[in-house]
């Protein structure tokens, strides 16, 4: 079984209520990858039996921290319409009193995606093939397990080999893929979406404590654009916006080798100093 | 009073329940203006008397139409910690049974601002001052009251006059006031990241019927630095970014005149065709 599919295992014993287990191999600093958490939350909506159609929108809101162990989501189809469907997220774990704690709330579109006029004003930047770029190293203060989940090959802005306080600007391009490779599908992408490393780290090569707040992916592939990238590599790119007390966001485009855009992101981040 | 003053004019009868009306002067083809309902929704959580700190991020779920008269918002601070606070959001109006609906949903963070390093890698677009570009004149198809709250004033990819299948590119740039004037705040400054007309609409110059689904707005402006844009004007800048089988999103930015982001900003939009 590959590592993302026993992380986002879940099981159900009522309806909208899913069982999980916080992922050793998606371990990040202090507590999980938010991109798998990303994904965990998501898989709730997709396994919900009430669920129509894809997903098109994500937002994940990091409210506390999240420590090892089982987890609940709760996933409410809030609102569903003829062609969308609303829906609100909330992952709780048992505080120091052993009560529920709401730790993570998120909110989904999911919706029905039919045939229309489609157009791209991100065309996916002219790079050389992923075999054209070594794998990342990483850097020796900074290896998670999760990091070794993913074959990386930063084309630009990888994370600073020194912490000299070098202005690094603040674009990160890699290609990108699960490891081991696994076929695309819409948990794996909505982690994807998660992997860039602060962007205060590279734009200023200081290790400050840095921690996503809140994320949204918005979904432009649907189920037959994911099949057809299949295992294949995607490019991932992400650049900072603004940086101003306290907090910094950036966004992020996610494309097939192809050329096909299958995802936008954007997060706003804590940092400190 | 000012027609936004009005407009997200809120009275709370219990905690964190609050009764507003949508506003005629904010009123949009078939409902209200987007931005209105989302600077709503973040007066519920400016108005709460648990709230800490000021706005770093908002998102908002046009779940359902909203229908012109009154209309609830239960505003819950799910999670605060000592820096961050959570916030939950639903906007609810009497369905055809009378019982409540959920129309609108949100999520919001609220912080401490304290000072950091601070940089911004959008840096504003060099354009002339306001006073170099004419008011925008409104397609005579497209002419909701909400258009006559803004002073806007087109840089580029202002709204087509002619649907005629032209391909406009999709970026909007154009300096932006409340009209009349009003000392920028946090509920204004939401409001103003969803003036952009659908961006299809640029891109194709056809009038084909679309509607935000969901709007990020990221703060990156404190309250001294709104303080300090008062009532100047804002360069406001959005430019799509997918197209595919009917959604679409956009990204977004907004400058003080004196060139500080004071915003970014991003949609998803469902459209036919």
């Amino acid at each position: 079984m590959h590592p993302l599919d026993t992380a986002i295992a879940l099981t159900s014993a009522a309806p909208g209520q899913f069982s999980g287990q916080t992922s050793p191999a998606y371990w990040n600093m202090v507590g999980p990858f938010g991109g798998c958490t990303a994904a965990q939350l998501l898989q709730a909506v997709l396994q919900h039996p009430d669920c129509q159609g894809e997903p098109v929108s994500l937002t994940v809101h990091f409210a506390a921290a999240q420590q090892d162990g089982p987890f609940t989501i709760q996933a409410t189809p809030a609102r569903t319409n003829r062609s969308t469907q609303h829906w609100i997220l909330a992952l709780l774990q048992p505080g120091a009193d052993g009560q529920p704690q709401l730790v993570t709330t998120a909110m989904a579109v999911t919706a029905q995606r039919r045939k229309t006029w489609s157009a791209s004003d991100q065309p996916m930047p002219r790079v050389a093939p992923p075999s054209a770029y070594a794998q990342a190293q990483v850097a020796g203060d900074f290896k998670p397990p999760w990091f070794s989940r993913y074959e990386m090959r930063p084309i630009e802005g990888a994370i600073p080999q020194k912490w000299d306080g070098a202005d690094h600007g603040s674009l990160t391009q890699l290609w990108l893929r699960d490891a081991p490779a696994r076929a695309l599908d819409f948990p794996a992408l909505a982690a994807m979406a998660d992997v860039f490393f602060p962007r205060v780290w590279l734009r200023r090569a200081r290790l400050v404590p840095a921690g996503t707040v809140a994320l949204t992916v918005y979904f432009h592939a649907d189920s037959a654009l994911l099949a057809a990238t299949g295992k294949g590599h995607v490019l991932a790119q992400a650049r900072g916006q603004g940086y101003r007390n306290g907090f910094f966001d950036h966004n992020a485009q996610l494309w097939s080798e192809a050329g096909d855009l299958l995802a936008t992101s954007h997060q706003v981040v804590y940092f400190k100093e």
